[in-house]
């Protein structure tokens, strides 16, 4: 199945790569007991069900206003976002809806660690953007993408590696706790 | 939706009483600001998509490896699971999947804050019970079902309010923080 959504719809093929990576990263660090990080359920309304059988055979997908993973680092909450873009100067802020700007800015109140990864594809470039940085863009500029210099002076370069993947919480552990 | 699963399925209406008096209180959390905590999506696997509509055609429910909630308060993570059982002197361990068994033991591991909230349907009664207890009770006895009475001994109860419904962070804040 993962197979087939991967390789006959664009729909679902946007950011497959990345979230490959992360979902290997998170493998790791749930196997050598680093963080228990997992992905949420792509939310899904049920409009049918065969009970018999408890099968669903009528349901939509919903947009999310949470981010797509959450887990626990040193008893810490931990909730991010991963996206793809193969725009080379920047990164468009359609990507993320408003409901989860709002989330994130929830999230950030509550002490949490927060924060996106963002595939840059055509760049061959992952940066993590802490999501104090992405509200205070959001709050000062009325623009429509965030252009990569931005990256470059306030997200971390994140190396792309054998194992673990993508090591995100060495940037977590560095500068976001 | 939720009107039909709660009174044409047994399967589903298990424990729905205790299910909206928790999504209530998470709720008055959520509008107060105090926690951020939700009811994760029922894990669905999906075997057919009519990608056309984006509409899922073929489902199926699988069984939760991990618990029903889970969010931040005071930048900690907090994960937890609500049982409910007619039993009038013992809650049956079979309620609890291996896996999440596992999985609770793990979240202990990376200091999170866990328990369950069992309610006694037969008795009225609501119980908080810390991860901790439940483990230590499931290392020292070989028996099929927690009595009444080790609640009574090592959990909290709980009140049965009009707003917040059932303040179970009273109890984190006072016994597991």
């Amino acid at each position: 199945m993962n197979y087939k959504i991967n390789f006959n719809s664009t729909f679902a093929n946007r950011g497959m790569g990345l979230e490959n990576d992360i979902n290997e990263t998170n493998k790791y660090y749930n196997k050598y007991n680093i963080a228990l990080i997992y992905k949420k359920p792509t939310p899904i309304r049920i409009s049918k069900v065969d009970y018999k059988n408890m099968k669903i055979t009528d349901g939509f997908f919903e947009a999310p206003s949470t981010l797509d993973y959450n887990g626990i680092y040193k008893g810490k909450y931990i909730e991010f976002d991963a996206k793809e873009t193969k725009n080379k100067t920047s990164f468009p802020i359609s990507n993320i809806h408003r409901h989860q700007i709002d989330y994130v800015r929830k999230l950030l109140e509550h002490q949490g660690i927060v924060f996106l990864i963002i595939r840059f594809s055509s760049l061959n470039k992952d940066y993590l953007l802490r999501g104090e940085d992405l509200i205070s863009f959001l709050n000062l500029e009325d623009r429509k993408s965030i252009p990569i210099d931005y990256f470059k002076e306030k997200g971390y370069l994140l190396e792309l590696r054998y194992a673990p993947r993508l090591d995100y919480l060495k940037i977590v552990d560095k500068y976001l706790l």
